[in-house]
């Protein structure tokens, strides 16, 4: 494994590392004003909620790594604290990407990179007419992390009033991952489409809690034919008992101290995971408990 | 369009906007010690880099939103203000998925979700072994943004040490996204694979910026054939000279005034377009803009 402290390396290549590992990043494509009433929309990455109660975000137009010297953004948000943050649907990512050059004070990104100024309701800045999801922001603070090239600004933005297309969201009135395509941003040139076979879903855990891989049964927790995820996911279950179809055993015996006991014959094992691994990787996870505690020999 | 107010929308609607809207986003899995010694690790996808010099690190361990209490990690951190961030990957997602239910304070997720403690070298905090990229933080700040359910707590951390598997570097030496395979965080139950399939290039800015789309010949700008991709490729060359191959034309006619009066005839347009989409879908914008100016007439 490489070790490496900031101090003793390059910044461009500790930078590198930075966006490789901290990623897929979420883009907000931040529209600000200036006092004189000059609009300005610039991307970052270095965005994400914080919160929903209120609801908080966070982006930082840091200082250029090239020269120290503060963004358009920023310098607009210290004369008008606000700031409309859309966001970068696949479709328009090369758009906003042209608007990430550094044009000088006064040149229109919006024209620059093609994109329609709407006004907003509750804020000076313009929306981007082309987003999706356009959220109206008052700036709650700013937190200077350093003065060098590189150093990040944290810009604490309170959301307004959000304005939502009806086209993105689903049947169930959530937004569908599908319908917005979002595009997210990955190190060096890299960008992620976040759409299609690319998504995945995992149950979450409610507030009742899953029992752990550490509470499943010794022989399947350290099976060589189970991945994490395998075990993961029957580490997801409440409790076991309710996956019992056998009232006897349901009724007399403590069931994680019976699966922990069962034991499959070594000739069996094969047949036994790849069945279990069907059943996780279709995502039944009941059935795949079932089938375990079918098949383990009852030591009554 | 749909506009709602914070206030005036479910607070379980509003943060399903607001999650389903901002991503895909990083996920930190984040490790933490209490004062007696007990460790703890659960993943944030309010999280992301703020700056690299110093390298700064924002999470939110937000107030639960049933019951407005404040998480073990953040408990921890006002007992001791250290951290390690480790990534997550795909393959490792189900597990840190479980460990993010509450479990009570000292129940260690480690064991619950199956990871392995690594001893760190500048913080108390342990590493989680099966992170291929793991972040030694001080804690420098933390700011509370709300008290009630789903407020947002901003953890400010500076990364003093950074541990890399060199698995995950490609032969540049930078961080190969399909060989660290991040898993992002995405609304409702989604989340996304950042590697294969989902990943595209767009060649990034440097210090000379794009001439802009409203510098594009009116033709090209508003032809209905070309998206706001193809527009934006076009618009990123620095400037046009460099692309033309006839002498005389470089020396006699500014450049951008000579294509912006060129004109293609009606009955050539589907063809002359088509071939353009063709060269920037390839990512030969060099080529585009060649075809570009060898077709357009020669007003001389």
């Amino acid at each position: 494994m490489l070790s490496l402290r900031p101090t003793d390396t390059g910044q461009r290549q500790f930078h590198s590392y930075m966006l490789g590992a901290i990623a897929p990043r979420p883009i907000a494509f931040v529209s600000t004003i200036d006092q004189s009433g000059n609009p300005n929309v610039s991307p970052f990455s270095f965005f994400n909620a914080m919160g929903t109660n209120p609801p908080i975000l966070v982006f930082s137009p840091s200082r250029s790594g090239r020269t120290g010297k503060t963004k358009n953004t920023y310098d607009n948000i210290l004369e008008v604290p606000e700031a409309v943050v859309n966001v970068v649907t696949v479709s328009m990512v090369h758009q906003a990407s042209l608007a990430s050059g550094e044009y000088p004070k006064g040149v229109n990104e919006f024209e620059k990179a093609g994109f329609t100024q709407l006004p907003s309701e509750l804020v000076r800045p313009f929306r981007v007419k082309e987003s999706p999801v356009q959220m109206e922001c008052k700036i709650r603070d700013t937190v200077e992390t350093g003065k060098g090239g590189g150093a990040g600004i944290i810009v604490i933005a309170e959301i307004l009033l959000i304005h939502l297309e009806e086209t993105i969201l689903g049947t169930d009135g959530l937004i569908d991952p599908d319908k917005i395509q979002l595009a997210g941003r990955m190190g060096s040139d890299f960008y992620c489409n976040a759409s299609g076979t690319s998504l995945f879903r995992i149950p979450q855990p409610g507030p009742v809690l899953g029992i752990g891989i550490d509470a499943l049964p010794d022989q399947i927790r350290t099976s060589s034919y189970l991945t994490g995820k395998h075990l993961a996911q029957l580490a997801s279950v409440n409790s076991l008992p309710e996956y019992f179809d056998n009232a006897s055993i349901k009724k007399n015996i403590a069931p994680l101290g019976y699966i922990k006991k069962g034991k499959i014959p070594v000739n069996r094992e094969k047949q036994f995971y790849r069945k279990i691994i069907r059943l996780l990787d279709e995502g039944n996870t009941t059935g795949a408990w079932k089938f375990i505690l079918k098949t383990l020999p009852d030591e009554n």
